[in-house]
């Protein structure tokens, strides 16, 4: 007895990925589709509150704290915060030391997505002001940020993609200092993190995460310089404490899993689509991958490539996990429908896996990032098409934008008041102090009007 | 005994403002100085608690909840949400009902605030792309937000101004529905506010405020429809229930107490300047009034002004609290100092009491609104020369922005990539994919580049 432990059963069922298959037409379509939908962001209690005291504990101690925060989680052992610097000339041994591959597709990768913010920064970034019939001015300019602080996760998902997409945008508007810190548990650097660093001009970078890596940015501590904005993903306990120090810090957005749905007419190949889903679903097992098209036999044949697939890719058990806990084939009556859907659900992915991409796009109201045609999928614009792969997750495209230049920068009013306008604006100013009765700000309107009787 | 009981001590002492006096030549300057500075924007934790159970709650009974917090913090009593919403012939009747002075100032400042925002919405909210070599196009959209919440302030402080000021970029923007929150203590309504409210295109507007005004918002309830984001100032409860549905909603800023910087080269008129200081320090005791200038002779002429002025206010009580709890009057050795002293606080108001305001405002790398010139009050900012009066405080114009037409909209990446480019983009991504192992979005752009070989 107990000599031969039975395999666990999962292991002798085949891995089957089955996302949920639905009709808009089926009379429970909505209850269904609701109970799918339904995933809640909600902070876990306890999460907060160990966050809370690590938070507090950086804030006592600083140095201190980060390093034993260090230790605790990351089972790194560092005699003083120096130690945990990454040096310049270790970001480019890291980078000059890949294949010449890697080496090649980091650089053309962080050239796309350089040259998409910089016209970014010309279409959006830019002072601007005019003067009205009295001669004032009016406008506003358009300032970088001074120094930010990158979050790049480590540990299982390192992702040397996200950073550059975080520190690209941050140079392209002409932030002073990057200041990264990426978790290194058991000490272990990824080459391709460090290399990337290096390629998207972070200026300093230490291996320390979690929640006492943002309060060490967002406070400072003895080594670390406080930063003015904190952006990038990461698990529960960053964004917990990425919420905790909005306020005193700009933080960019609470990323949740990631989700992606596909529009679909029949026309892209159904492998094509398939691999999309998984591209998603591979990430995590609560990332969320939906198909919506009209044509049931185009689903059908999703469904099958899917089964053909499956057993071919090497993260199957996530991807499985993912699409049967999460992913639904949805049958539509139109086209039209399911982009009525999609605005529903604001999806931080969306493809357009259509042949007349053009017609729908102007249907979509709310997305993060739109896909559009059959090449256009998903992972390449995740890694070299230009545009940020950092956007909204759980229906905050909503609100909220794609990471950009425009999160590095921000904006300062310019009034120039001529001494003809104080007399325009002195009348309204003063009308509606008194009528908000605010004297002062009335007086200090009315002295401007006769300039001779003071002073 | 005790039949004629004495005044209270400060009705017998004529109320005195003398912000504290400082020159950054003293040696104790940076301590006197940081002591000054020193103020928490930190969360109430008894407040956070009350806020947290009054949004549960209002998410559990919505439309009862919302009317039960009404009665007991508003002393409302109504029997629905109902009649606790403005009709449209309401506020219209109030509009024309005000006094023809009233009416006239508002027009003229929502007119002058919308042309701005309008400026503000042709040079950044304008949707781009461009195609690369391969004609793949890459660029993004902007759309509005469908519908969006302003928090209007009741009670004690109760400002129309604020109306137009988070309603007309919105309009701007193209926000189709814009729901007006504000409480009525008492149900004693504000004509000036409802006015606004009318002028400015507010679409619902409901006699509603604090934590559960933000909550009805945020998640909606029987009749009062779920919002895409809330702006708008308010008390410690506004702020703190805004800081809690935050990520369920996007919300502008945290607003903390209102604070002037005025850089002075000892030209503009002293009692100018002291208006303009007691009209920032007339908002709240908390509110901030600093005042740089090299030259100590224009510093006394300002404390004068201060003195002669300050019995004629109103509101000499309050304003003679903040100067004396939080304001300053600092000698610096030059107008250079000033400006960097100026970045140290990054002032919500900045004003150029100055010769040459062009000459400094390059030197102001963070600040809410820069008010250039001896004719340009902080006031008429305030009211009607056209930028928002919504600003970034406590420091945070170290990243945040005035509340701005691009609150009211998001951005959308969009990607349309080629045949030609999937060969391009397919190699890079694959490799960055396999690097990150990645494998599904590896073979999705692999798939694109040989699209004879699959479907």
């Amino acid at each position: 007895m107990m000599t031969t432990p039975a395999a666990p059963a999962a292991n002798t069922t085949p891995l089957q990925a089955r996302p949920l298959r639905l009709s808009t037409q089926q009379p429970d379509f909505e209850a269904q589709f609701a109970q799918r939908q339904h995933w809640s962001a909600e902070a876990d209690a306890a999460i907060e509150q160990r966050v809370q005291g690590i938070v507090a504990d950086v804030r006592a101690r600083g140095d201190a704290a980060v390093l034993d925060c260090t230790r605790r989680f990351d089972r790194l052992h560092a005699p003083s915060m120096a130690a945990l610097e990454l040096q310049p000339s270790e970001l480019q041994a890291a980078f000059e030391q890949l294949p010449a591959a890697q080496r090649e597709a980091l650089l053309q990768a962080a050239a796309r997505v350089r040259r998409y913010h910089e016209a970014q920064l010309q279409a959006c970034g830019q002072s601007w002001s005019y003067r009205d019939a009295d001669g004032s001015l009016l406008g506003q300019k358009v300032t970088p940020l001074e120094r930010v602080g990158i979050y790049v996760p480590g540990g299982r998902a390192a992702y040397p993609s996200s950073v550059l997409m975080n520190a690209i945008p941050a140079q392209v508007a002409g932030v002073a200092e990057i200041v990264m810190v990426v978790p290194t548990p058991d000490g272990t650097k990824n080459p391709l993190v460090l290399a990337a660093a290096h390629v998207a001009g972070v200026t300093r970078a230490f291996t320390i995460g979690g929640a006492q890596a943002v309060a060490a940015l967002a406070y400072g501590t003895q080594s670390i310089p406080r930063v003015d904005k904190i952006t990038g993903p990461g698990n529960a306990y960053v964004a917990s404490a990425k919420k905790h120090v909005f306020g005193q810090v700009g933080i960019d957005m609470i990323a949740g899993p990631s989700e992606i749905l596909v529009l679909a007419d029949g026309s892209t190949p159904p492998d094509w689509v398939a691999m999309d889903l998984f591209s998603q679903a591979e990430h995590d097992e609560l990332a969320q991958s939906i198909l919506l098209c009209p044509d049931a036999a185009y689903l059908d044949a999703v469904q099958a490539a899917i089964d053909r697939l499956l057993p071919e890719m090497p993260r199957a058990a996530i991807i499985a996990a993912s699409l049967n806990g999460r992913g639904a084939l949805i049958q539509t009556r139109s086209l039209e429908e399911a982009c009525a859907i999609s605005n529903r659900i604001a999806p931080e992915h969306l493809e357009l896996a259509c042949r007349e991409p053009q017609r729908w796009e102007p249907l979509l109201l709310h997305a993060g990032a739109i896909f559009m045609g059959a090449y256009t999928s998903e992972s390449l614009g995740d890694y070299c098409a230009g545009p940020n792969h950092v956007l909204p997750t759980a229906g905050t495209a909503r609100f909220s934008s794609p990471l950009g230049v425009y999160d590095f920068q921000k904006r300062s009013s310019l009034i120039e008041v001529s001494a003809a306008g104080a007399q325009t604006l002195g009348r309204i100013a003063s009308v509606l102090a008194h009528g908000e009765g605010l004297q002062a700000h009335a007086l200090a309107a009315e002295m401007r009007m006769h300039p001779s009787t003071s002073g």
